[in-house]
């Protein structure tokens, strides 16, 4: 077979545009989460409450009765993704942050943990009716790679460092 | 170790409401969608066209430059989330759909292609722009298994014969 062509990469470099894009996405308090079902290895998908904590980065608060609990604590590799679909217009034009991360439980006794709540009741204070919960945990989603897609041939990869 | 206590099952079996409501959100034309690199067996992430097909089936339009691309192809096993969050209240309170999945492309060739092709038109005339470019390819994703959670403690097994 002769080879295929070389195509230019077609993701680009994250120019300020892209960066500020990426950041304000950052803030929508929730994200989709893929995972790997432990007992079979295929992917799983569920909906996420999602903030970025200032001191202890990418968050989330899961329930223990959630599939991803138990997946994200045996299979810590994950992605999420983050943007809403607007009212009009292809889908696929919408913009949305695809993040590459790998996902570490907040032991109920870290001692980083109390500030960490109390900024999460801050953003979101109707979680005080579960965040205490024995079986709900802070997970933090440490970020590997990024990609923003804005739209058709505008994608864009974004450093970790950078979320 | 002590055995942990039994926990009565928290999903639901579907009722009319339930069965309802998820096949309202299968009619949102887009879906998030979980699926597996092939070069690290890690999770990953996409936001895809999506329609139910009257004849077909669940089905997506991916392009050859998209990651899921490659990865459906190598590693079938995917999973879908439809739903979206509205402009009010918590994340996890607004309906979505989990369908856990597997993919198989329809060739070019496929005899059902052209009413698969002209069905997809009829309901997102945009696509034109597309449709027709040589890397792009539909793709069923036959359902294996569905789950509804319509918000707190409101989850339902969806059966996939009623998708």
């Amino acid at each position: 077979m002769p080879d295929q062509p070389v195509r230019p990469d077609p993701v680009q470099p994250a120019d300020a545009e892209a960066l500020a894009l990426a950041q304000s996405l950052m803030t929508l308090g929730h994200a989709a989460l893929a995972w790997t079902d432990p007992d079979t290895g295929t992917p799983g998908i569920s909906r996420i409450s999602f903030a970025r904590d200032p001191e202890a980065g990418l968050l989330t608060l899961v329930s223990g009765l959630a599939p991803h609990f138990r997946a994200l604590r045996d299979r810590p590799d994950c992605a999420l993704m983050l943007g809403e679909v607007g009212a009009k217009g292809d889908p696929l034009t919408h913009p949305r942050l695809m993040i590459r991360a790998r996902a570490a439980f907040v032991a109920p006794g870290d001692p980083a943990r109390p500030a960490i709540r109390a900024r999460w009741l801050d953003r979101s204070p109707k979680a005080t009716v579960y965040i205490d919960l024995p079986d709900f945990a802070f997970v933090r989603l440490t970020p590997v790679s990024a990609l923003l897609n804005g739209g058709f041939a505008r994608a864009h990869h974004i450093d970790p460092a950078d979320l």
